[in-house]
């Protein structure tokens, strides 16, 4: 087993001023190039913290850590520094990085109109001092990265540092693993294979009882790597194993199936949105939104390519707007409130008909915190799916907060739009 | 100086499956209450690396540990038992915790009626098996969090071990910090004052040097704690000092305002999307959206009580759509194609006359990865805003992929929806 660690730098994510992305990006990775993530790590810009934080995973044997951040122009940019002086090397001006930057930041200027070039220039070039023979990564955006392996006698990590921004960082992990003594590292990596189910209508609880019961049934789960999680609503099983333990991971696929088979919708990374946009394949959708506001149409238009299916949507937040845009009669708001069955139906239809598609699919909920009544608590949502004929309508009480039942909401069409189009309707009877 | 430390753990964070939300939380909720957040460690769900974590947070000579998640019902779930053995107590069953779980999970069953009441049971009676002598904290859900001091004659820090759900983990962090132990050592707690500067329309390395200048000319910035960040395309300074240095911070403010003054749109926690709330008081807004397929309009949805402004919008992400439900102009639409100063306009007005609002928005634009031309590149975004007489109306090319070009956008029509507020509209000449 190689094992890595994840540095994060940065106060302004260690206060929670911004959420790290890097973090769990760069883990994903490392599984799929054979590497084991053993730990992240995010500290502040205080050259101690970073330093502490290089030598704790040093501590623990860690073959390779990656940090992200600190590479910017600013005075608390300060990782390849103290990289530098974590693996015993001097810090030097690189000239041609030097020489490379103006052209870099031309980009910028045009962007800008009326930016001050000169400062930029100056703040800019300290990014071009790094550790003395440390393998330069080429900037995406404007700060190089750096792979920095121990220097002298010293043993230890091989590091890589890269910028935090992700669109910058991503590009330059893809690189850094092609390059140099980290290329060589993973040429010693064994091959990990993992796999996914994911389930949709089932407490965590209930899923830990079928995980004994598989295990009593005979299948050896200590071959396997198993994680569950609850994510959005849905639960994910996440199965890492060596390729040789594929039998073992079938039986355990097998048996899950016996016991969930209809609950799971995708064995593979493929998500919900991934599986509803294959379904809409040739056919189109419009959407009615109340409560959710937009979230499930913009949820719908992520993938590329998703204007394949997407005509557009109304969002029907004002009840005039349900009258005006979508047609919903006037009375039957009146008489059945904006959070009903009778609404969630004529805003489906309407939207259905309003803008021609072939599927229309409807939210109308109480996303709270205002708005609740013991009848209809905060949290109650009708959701609607019609081609015009059939229907699959349901209503639910969505647990959380105001932004939990926005996001569940979402996830619970794409659901219900799944099983309407495998053909689950209701019966026309009920 | 009350230092802390934060340890999610989770196979599922750690290998990037999910994203870790309460890291960020917890450290910002720290900083409210006068502790300092030295670090986030995020491992997986093997006892060692957890056990690891702990160990490498006392070595530091850390006051506090919280750590998030590990507290279900699974196999996988280890937290209270590793909390345990490090803090050297012993595990026993808490029976007056255990016979209240049976009520907690009675709304777990009404919430899923196919549910086998007796394997759940089961599951979460290994809930109840705490380190003997720690505090317990009442499930939010069906998890109990604890606070669990060093046993004997053990020394370090204590430990809040909180379950994973952000719902069940913020209201029972709540709970711990006005809780035996934990309330006790807050008490030491020195004051920390955070303030907020937010930023838009200037790259960083420009702040970056009129930071520079701000030292040069007499401002103490080692009074204070300054840290820069990009986000969603927004500046944001957040500085943290002492009380007694908050004439120093008033000094930095006055000099940035000089500098940067009309691109500051905070002062305050305040983001855009609460200044834009508070700027449309009175006021109803409607979007008509392509690219950002209901992002926007979703985004506007976000804060209790938006019903007071928003009335809704129209998602036209196919021209027929723009044409059927906005009144755009089919010819026009041809001659000047979806993503023109043209059609930007004639969504806007189109909006505000079919939903009758007050002020109408339009975003569309090239979100890629396909559809750029040399002439309209990937990232070409209108934006377009009026109240029917008077327009703010602007294009922009916005870096990055599919995701971010859409996310951005959301941000600068916001930006434009404040700026019309506050009274800048273009020459009507122009």
């Amino acid at each position: 087993m190689i094992r890595a660690g994840i540095l994060i730098t940065g106060t302004e994510v260690l206060t929670g001023i911004i959420t790290d992305r890097n973090g769990p990006w760069l883990s994903e990775q490392m599984r799929a190039v054979g590497l084991q993530p053993a730990q992240i790590t995010v500290v502040g810009d205080r050259p101690d913290d970073v330093l502490n934080g290089l030598k704790a995973m040093r501590e623990q044997n860690l073959d390779l850590i990656v940090t992200s951040g600190g590479l910017g122009p600013t005075a608390d940019d300060l990782t390849a520094e103290v990289v530098g002086e974590f693996q015993g090397r001097e810090m030097a001006l690189d000239v041609p990085l030097e020489g490379r930057i103006p052209a870099i930041l031309k980009g910028l200027s045009s962007r800008w109109p009326n930016l001050d070039m000169e400062s930029v220039l100056a703040a800019n070039r300290k990014q071009a001092v790094v550790p003395v023979g440390s393998t330069i990564l080429e900037p995406v955006g404007t700060a190089p990265g750096l792979i920095v392996s121990p220097g002298g006698e010293q043993k230890g990590p091989i590091v890589i540092v890269l910028p935090g921004p992700p669109r910058e960082l991503q590009p330059m992990w893809r690189t850094a693993i092609k390059t140099g003594a980290v290329a060589e590292l993973l040429s010693h990596a064994p091959t990990l294979d993992r796999e996914m189910i994911r389930m949709f209508g089932i407490p965590e609880s209930e899923l830990a009882a079928s995980l004994r019961k598989i295990e009593d049934d005979g299948v050896d789960l200590s071959r396997l790597e198993v994680t569950t999680c609850l994510r959005r609503g849905e639960i994910e099983i996440a199965t890492t194993f060596e390729s040789g333990d594929r039998r073992v991971y079938a039986s355990f696929l097998e048996a899950i199936e016996q016991i969930h088979g209809p609950l799971i919708f995708s064995r593979s990374e493929a998500t919900i949105d991934d599986v509803v946009s294959e379904l809409l394949e040739g056919k189109t959708i419009a959407t009615a939104e109340s409560c959710t506001g937009g979230l499930l149409s913009g949820r719908l238009a992520d993938k590329p390519g998703a204007s394949a299916y997407l005509l557009g949507g109304v969002v029907s937040y004002a009840n005039d707007v349900k009258t005006e845009a979508l047609g919903v009669d006037a009375d039957l708001l009146s008489e059945n409130g904006a959070v009903s069955e009778p609404v969630a139906r004529a805003m489906a239809s309407g939207v259905l008909s309003k803008l021609g598609s072939d599927l229309g699919v409807s939210v109308t909920g109480i996303a709270g915190p205002g708005g609740g009544t013991e009848e209809k608590p905060v949290g109650s949502v009708w959701f609607a799916v019609t081609d015009g004929s059939d229907w699959l309508v349901r209503d639910l009480v969505i647990p959380g907060g105001r932004a939990d039942v926005r996001d569940r909401s979402t996830t619970v069409a794409l659901h219900l739009i799944r099983r309407f189009l495998l053909g689950e309707h209701d019966d026309p009877a009920s």
